[in-house]
């Protein structure tokens, strides 16, 4: 794509991420993004083929932007990046849009299963560093446990939202990891591990 | 209220529910929920000020009708009944409908966290109970692990409705109990506990 086609699609997509997140996948309109874009119906369309298309991609770039380390470094890395996470959903729309999306694709008719194969590929592949630097008890199996982070982040920020606007998600992501701990890691590595809140709030 | 005029508010209350869960929010009106339950208008009003008063009422009754266990019994019971819940995901259409609005409430405008705090609650007796029979580890705050629960299940919840329409979701139930375990109890409570799909399949 030229560098300004490039540019114009950014602009429609974090457009459409404002609104879906402000209104919801029913409450949003190809109108209110254009608006909100101040794109036209001819540019949307020649990158976007409908609403749920857009949908789509603010679910599946919703991670695009956030600068995550590229190199698996093992459980105190996972930790942060969960930390860290909780704190981009609050800063990040095009995050937490997508994250909204997801949860919530029955009404957009979506089944895009496959952002949370991203993230449990991601997470997988701590644990799987992890593994090599033996940080893990033997009877975890890193697949599964990246499902079972995966699904625990995902229905923590569901109630930390309803409860206090993600306010309080980077301390129920500190508390959740007080309880998966024990079930993945032996004491010795534990004892090293620091969970602190602190960790997640500058890039990793 | 009157035996006739409670079992108009249950048919509507239930017809609410199948749209609720067929359509979500946003996709439902308050015609299709009378055509639904064959009722008018007059008898839905006597009960219900709005669309949104039904989903308040459909996500607050979610759990109304599943017969849980009345006298907390510990741990193994705590298990059971989330592996039972996951089973009533399957069959109960107004769980199904409660969990969806309450996961989804930002489209319907509701913030209704009470949902939340009531199964927080009843989590939190099976674990007050289960601290009594010295079933949990000292460092366990009854609360919050209650609370951890409730998050985990949740996620579990949408991601497996994704994935596979629920079907795997008592397995996925099972493997977070696999993970969750062993922050909450010693290993000689572990050794007696069984985590096992079938324990849900029949009431408690």
């Amino acid at each position: 794509m030229q560098e300004r086609a490039v540019r114009t699609r950014e602009r429609i997509l974090h457009a459409a991420a404002e609104v879906f997140d402000e209104y919801g996948y029913a409450g949003t309109s190809i109108t209110r993004i254009l608006e909100r874009a101040g794109s036209t119906h001819g540019a949307l369309y020649f990158h976007f083929k409908s609403k749920e298309d857009l949908a789509r991609a603010v679910i599946v770039e919703q991670a695009r932007g956030l600068d995550l380390p590229k190199k698996p470094a093992g459980l105190q890395q996972l930790v942060d990046l969960t930390l860290r996470l909780a704190f981009e959903l609050q800063r990040s729309v095009l995050l937490r849009a997508g994250v909204r999306l997801a949860v919530e694709q029955e009404e957009s008719g979506l089944r895009e299963y496959s952002v949370y194969a991203c993230w449990i590929d991601r997470f997988r592949r701590e644990l799987d560093e992890a593994r090599q630097r033996g940080e893990l008890l033997p009877e975890v199996d890193e697949t599964e446990f990246a499902r079972v982070l995966v699904a625990s982040f995902t229905g923590t920020q569901v109630m930390s939202q309803i409860a206090t606007r993600r306010a309080d998600l980077p301390e129920r992501i500190a508390l959740l990891w007080r309880y998966l701990l024990p079930g993945v890691a032996p004491a010795e590595v534990r004892e090293r591990l620091v969970v602190a809140v602190e960790r997640g709030r500058t890039p990793a």
